[in-house]
């Protein structure tokens, strides 16, 4: 592989280039003044694509943003590996908390700071240029396919659609994805686990306006109260959830696979200073880590109601509403759950108010098995790169596109990312270290390389 | 008294023609963008004054909004009724709520429809109108002076510097007030009790950033779940408020004082039915009168944090706020009451977050007496035209100018309203009923009669 390196090394300047290029592209899919902007970022992926030497490379129209297709076949007895990532981006906003502007990347204490860096363009361009990288080293020993998104960021509504309607087109091996993190780059992992996802809407209501508090206060029911009140009886004193039927499913883990868990590198303190709070809070009984991987999680992601500007408006208002979520481990049915939820969620509403419970977004837990050939295939690329054998990791996010990819191809996923917790994806100062992105380039050819042996071997 | 209904009867027209004039300036005290609209309606509100037969008149500027005085000396033996009002109106938002715009008045089901109508352009126009009434017909046998301020929705920020920079020029033996409602045009009713007031903001802060809910989800605690577990520790569930010392000094009110407030005429299928609610809600063993007049209550007036735009977003808010305040009755003590409520509400909270309380308003509750001079007036005069003797009623509402004038000036305040509890005063589609801005004026008349009389015979 020393070619591939010296390649590498020669061409380092080039690819930041072409990344930043693609930074500048503003392809936020949620907000549709940036439609001609997402468009564009496609066509870019597209190009790039064909210029690292894939072929018959397309941006494929779908009812929402197109698919970018490409692919390099170069055996027909090889496996071949599909590659997965977006183009899109999280909206920026608040513009003014960026300390450069989101769109105008620039490399700072050995960081790219941009919107996409490490979500996922960052990520995603690895890959391409781990391609041109291969084809130029000529050592690419299996055959690939691109898939490319736009729509990641707002529920991949099309992508369903596309792999329904292309599954000859796409018929791989395995799917590969860098849309993850990495405990640190000191601890290499995998992500084995994602964790679904319930999105739930809560409106209360009360009286038919928003009433004087003097006149009305203390004889009518407070939606704002209401609402606060059965939020607080979500989770008991443990922190526990208490919707009944919700831990029915959860996996118990072992002692043993809990002291495995134990194992991976933490610092508490460390945790605390980065997300400046004064301590963690969570399900009692449970390490950090195993709060946020092992364990389903609720949390109210906004709320609302009555007077919210300067100053005292005496008001009772009306309504009051809030969008909860709740993080699923497996084997919790996210539909399930949903029902669950709005089921005790109006049992605990007093007879005072209305409620109105509606299901925003769902989707299911996911594990990996870590005694594939393709998780030992990455595994062994990172041991070579990273000098040390990466840890199987359970995240805490949901990647919906995992099942679906399960269900509709049949093909499980390896989720090799790059990037760090501390990278503020869907934050303001998104950035992602060079060195993540020069060493996922390096890895990638690994995988390829250890998959097309291993796989030989287990035919 | 026949010369002054021929008089009102004549004009009942003009009357109403000059109101809607008022009516149709948006005097909105709480938005800059309607400043010159406010000052127009001091002038107007002075040369109206003018016109009736005051004397003396004066947009007195302060360092807000102005003050309109006015005053007409008839005898220097007779006693002197302050009259205060307020010609500055709540915001008119939501517009789009209005069957009509809130500044085009119109006559509709036997009521004026327009911000301001009841509270307090209508029923401060009443005064003006009953003193043109009384000096045309000569009939006037008490001083009368005119207090108008521009700020009452606001704060009356302004007013306190004004009282005390003008002992002399407002010196009086009453003040009286048309700014609250009957109980209903076949109950009278003068409001002899009004709540105080503790208003609160509350700021909860977590994380030092919004988060990614997949990935912290359930080991952070989330400021939103954690400001909704302290609102709903407020109340127990009796509907009590839990501040410990809270009710230390509410007054418990006797069996008689209890059996006569349960004389007053309440239907409580109309009130829930008029307010569109299932059922009411409030502290046990109270009823619904009780609970909004002689027991304190606590509301969130606003709540606010994370995601509230269309959509999931799955974040983990850095902050989420609460305004709450809480109505007081004699003889809690508001700085008091809002210092219990900032240490309780920070005894509660967790150490995985910080909280910051801030006091933004307050107002001391009042009680009236019934048996001084002029309550006797205005009740006499209530039941000289509406064929009954008015109940004395607490309030829920506050005004807090009215504690102000007992310490500046060391005068009881008559609040004589003519408004419903319907109204719709700070709401959409706030009215004011003809019958009751005609009865009003009527009314005041009678009122000056008979003080001047009592007052006589007391001395």
């Amino acid at each position: 592989m020393d070619a591939l390196h010296a390649y590498l090394e020669k061409n380092k300047d080039r690819f930041l280039e072409e990344l930043f290029e693609l930074l500048k592209i503003p392809s936020v899919s949620a907000d549709p003044a940036f439609k001609d902007d997402v468009f564009e970022a496609a066509e870019f992926v597209r190009s790039r694509l064909e210029e690292a030497g894939a072929e018959n490379t397309e941006v494929c129209p779908t009812e929402g943003y197109p698919i970018v297709y490409g692919e390099k076949m170069v055996d027909e007895s090889a496996p071949t590996v599909l590659v997965y990532g977006h183009y899109d981006v999280q909206p920026a906003d608040p513009y003014e908390l960026w300390e450069t502007p989101p769109f105008e990347p620039v490399i700072r204490n050995g960081a790219i700071y941009a919107r996409g860096s490490s979500d996922d363009k960052g990520q995603m361009y690895m890959h391409i240029k781990a391609l041109e990288l291969m084809l130029a080293t000529d050592v690419l020993k299996c055959n690939v396919k691109f898939m490319i998104e736009g729509e990641e960021e707002v529920g991949s509504a099309s992508l369903g659609q596309f792999v329904k309607d292309n599954k000859e087109r796409l018929a791989a091996d395995v799917v590969l994805i860098s849309d993850t993190a990495l405990i640190s780059m000191e601890h290499p992992s995998i992500t084995v686990g994602l964790r679904g996802l319930s999105y739930m809407e809560v409106k209360v209501t009360g009286p038919n306006r928003d009433l004087h508090s003097g006149i009305y206060g203390g004889a009518v029911a407070n939606p704002a109260n209401v609402l606060s009140e059965m939020i607080a009886q979500l989770k008991d004193d443990d922190k526990r959830i208490r919707i009944p039927g919700f831990y029915d499913r959860v996996d118990e883990l072992s002692a043993e696979e809990r002291a495995a868990m134990a194992e991976i590198p933490f610092d508490l303190e460390a945790f605390k200073s980065e997300l400046g709070i004064p301590d963690v809070e969570g399900e009692k009984g449970y390490s950090t880590i195993e709060r946020t991987s092992i364990r389903p999680a609720l949390d109210v992601n906004g709320i609302w109601g009555g007077y919210t500007g300067e100053g005292a408006k005496t008001v009772i208002p009306s309504e009051a509403s809030a969008k909860i979520s709740m993080r699923l481990v497996p084997h919790q049915r996210s539909e399930e759950i949903s029902a669950l939820f709005e089921k005790y969620i109006k049992s605990i509403a007093p007879p005072s108010v209305r409620v109105e419970v509606s299901s925003l977004h769902g989707g299911e837990p996911v594990v990996t098995p870590v005694d594939s050939v393709a998780y030992r295939a990455a595994s062994k690329a990172m041991e070579s790169t990273f000098g040390k054998k990466p840890i199987p990791y359970r995240s805490g996010g949901s990647i919906p596109i995992v099942p679906m990819f399960e269900e509709l191809l049949g093909l499980k996923s390896i989720l090799m990312g790059f990037g760090l917790d501390t990278d503020a994806i869907h934050s303001p100062n998104e950035h992602f270290g060079l060195i993540n992105f020069f060493k996922g380039i390096e890895t990638i050819p690994y995988f390829y390389r250890y998959y097309a042996e291993m796989h030989g071997r287990s035919k």
